[in-house]
């Protein structure tokens, strides 16, 4: 099974490009400003917004740039329709504030046979601004510390060492993950194996394995004991903030949820802890917990 | 794949006679009245009802039985291990009302080669008292409807007649699909196959069969279709209303949404249009028309 034709997150990475270059396309033509239609998968009242980029353009050139919710959109779009010579107003008062320190979290259980072989679970403690981040990546710390939580109630005692990285700083230029990396490399830390949870606390549908082909035809052993949950395993990408640990020897994951529910919620007001589900939730940190538990001990 | 190991169906099956048996077991060690912990996955306030059957008990015989709240059983548990003696006090003032007439909606386009073979597919159109019965089964009934607005907006002539069945009285003892089967014999109508969505609006997980071992063998060929949609084929049960049309030549199937939310909500009042996500429930639609497409093509 691959979950990537019903995959919302490549209609967003087809897409996305609106938003993140539209202000340098636009400004190229003349443009005052530009909006954007919310790259969501619903029509809701929220601006879904995210990181766009001026590029080479020097701060003169630089045109202002929004968000608006599809259905503004769409409203707009009937107006248009109706008069093409209707004026749009907005105003912004966004500005960008000195940088603030913060912190990635790791707490992590000792293996007890081979301790310096360190197995990473994790998400991102931070949210873009407008909603709680429930989603993303709320979801993911818990689902992260959850893992951590079975092992322990289970009085497992891994033989390497998990380590739960709550990574700071996803959003705005992903420094927590690249600090981790720096950080491990400095201290000649071996990783072994990394997973991440960041597309949402929906129904496990699969996990991402970013590795070689031979590898992971080796790792496909293990898909059996999550076939019968209807989680199957397949070739992509792991999670942007252990990304920055890949050197050829680790073997890189993602959590890939049911993906029909994320752009609804995605970067908007709307990402709160009433659209989460306790068990869907649960069931993709047990999927964690359990590729962790094989990787520690069947792999060779 | 099998659904089946994270299917709350199951759990649901095995543990709801506390709830339709509940009255008459505690009816004979002496009790005066009964409550159940609702069936469901959550907690929450919402009283959790369905059927209970009082046998062969007397009218004399009888005593009240009610459902309580997750949340209200885990307060009762609480307060009960504190104090053993503690008194429980409920008062009911439900009744039977008399019959009405309602009606069982259909609609139908014919077939182009074969008019007289019929294929079905419904949902119910009534729901238990307490909610709106948005997953039960307002999303089978949406879901129903749009696959003939599909077939239509496609300019698709189907060879044999598709019709929509909008089953009345499944809840209060299926009198809307046994009724319809004694018509469609009757008529001496022939019908091919028939699918139901009677298991909420959410990503549709499989499909599965009601039919020998034999023929469940032959419609595989068609799960290839279904596979890149993570939607995949099964042999079980189909649904309650197109039940009674199980003649040994029809062949019944049921759509197998993901399971985790469904007794969220379940015949409680939280089952309201809110819980609805619109991409899932044109996904489960989009299935149903999938499987009805290569039925009428493709099928020997």
């Amino acid at each position: 099974m691959d979950v990537t034709l019903i995959n919302t997150f490549q209609a967003y990475g087809g897409s996305v490009n609106q938003r993140t270059q539209g202000a340098v396309e636009a400004a190229k033509l003349g443009a005052v400003g530009v909006i954007v239609r919310s790259m969501t998968t619903t029509l809701d009242n929220y601006p879904h917004t995210g990181s766009m980029y001026y590029d080479g353009l020097s701060l003169s050139q630089r045109i202002p740039a929004a968000a608006i919710s599809t259905n503004g959109a769409e409203l707009l779009s009937s107006m248009l329709s109706l008069n093409p010579k209707i004026k749009f107003f907005f105003r912004q008062n966004s500005r960008n504030f000195p940088d603030v320190l913060t912190h990635t979290v790791i707490g992590e259980i000792k293996g007890s046979e081979k301790p310096d072989e360190i197995i990473v679970v994790g998400g991102h403690l931070d949210s873009w601004d407008l909603g709680d981040g429930s989603h993303d990546d709320g979801a993911g710390i818990v689902q992260s510390m959850e893992v951590l939580r079975i092992f322990k109630s289970l009085n497992y005692l891994p033989k390497r060492t998990i380590r739960v990285v709550l990574f700071a700083n996803e959003e705005n230029g992903l420094r927590g993950g690249n600090k981790y990396a720096e950080v491990a490399k400095l201290k000649n830390e071996k990783h072994f194996f990394a997973i991440e949870s960041d597309a949402g606390g929906f129904t496990p549908r699969g996990i991402s394995f970013d590795t070689s082909d031979k590898e992971f035809k080796s790792l496909k052993k293990f898909e059996e004991y999550f076939n019968d949950y209807g989680v199957s395993f397949l070739q992509g990408g792991s999670g942007a903030d252990i990304g920055p640990l890949k050197d050829g020897n680790i073997i890189l994951a993602g959590l890939r949820p049911d993906p029909q529910r994320y752009f609804d919620y995605h970067h908007a007001a709307s990402d709160t802890f009433d659209k989460i589900n306790k068990r869907e939730l649960e069931l993709g940190a047990a999927a964690m917990a359990s590729i962790i538990y094989l990787m520690d001990n069947y792999k060779l």
